[in-house]
């Protein structure tokens, strides 16, 4: 395929980028993914200042990716809760992607602050291209192909 | 794990947010690993103006994602062309991350723009998590884990 005759438009990359491509934004995620769910939790773990953690909540709540939740402790006013929705759940494979490169290229010599386990088999887990008979192929062997919405820019 | 507890400043979802979680470096990548790699191939593909496209490409030199070679054609003057280092090309799982996702939530109805197959068995690939005896792990069973280099935050 000769990429520069792609008309990139439409291109799925670009859009998550649009979607999601924020530093900020990818760290509330992280943090969602983990169950840190609270406004004042999520400022004091991140660092963020209110305003830029508002900004960025309402952002992901726009695009679908976080639902606000109303919640009161006896005797405190109703505070919000915020929690990934199916879509934004859908994210954890992205936020590992980064993790992953990261704990390859850029970690401490000790290694990953993070590892991945499965729950039921205790074994680790990491991302893999595979096919549909589920053996893993080399990333080298990656051949990128128009698909359905493939669109062709006129020259 | 209590991950309000967890000390993230060295976690590499961060880290790799720092050296490439930028948009136009993201989607720069992109057309390096498509086979685009001469400055007028790349300002025009990506619409991005020479100056900006000129920061990225410095950046993503100094952290040795990108390298420069220089080239001559016939009675032209010398050029330079741009092409991922090792460190570089293995951003593909990432860049793929972002398109699946996209694939998934933001794509047009008629479904994705591209779409990924293995060069030797034709068989379409896609991102999974999966352990070391290659049986896929459903990212509802993932659990993160302290790793070697985890570091736990002062209370």
């Amino acid at each position: 395929m000769d990429w520069l005759a792609v008309d990139t438009t439409n291109c799925s990359v670009g859009r998550t980028l649009d979607a999601v491509g924020d530093r900020w934004t990818l760290l509330i995620v992280r943090e969602l993914l983990n169950g840190v769910n609270r406004f004042a939790d999520l400022q004091q773990h991140l660092k963020i200042s209110a305003p830029v953690l508002t900004g960025r909540l309402r952002h992901l709540e726009q695009r679908d990716l976080v639902q606000r939740h109303t919640y009161q402790e006896a005797g405190a006013r109703t505070r919000d809760e915020y929690h990934l929705t199916e879509r934004g759940a859908d994210l954890q494979t992205l936020v590992i992607a980064l993790m992953e490169w990261g704990d390859r290229h850029v970690a401490d010599s000790a290694g990953a602050a993070i590892v991945l386990h499965d729950k039921n088999t205790r074994h680790p887990v990491h991302l893999a291209l595979v096919d549909p008979g589920l053996h893993t192929v080399k990333p080298s062997a990656i051949e990128w192909q128009p698909g359905p919405a493939h669109r062709t820019r006129p020259t």
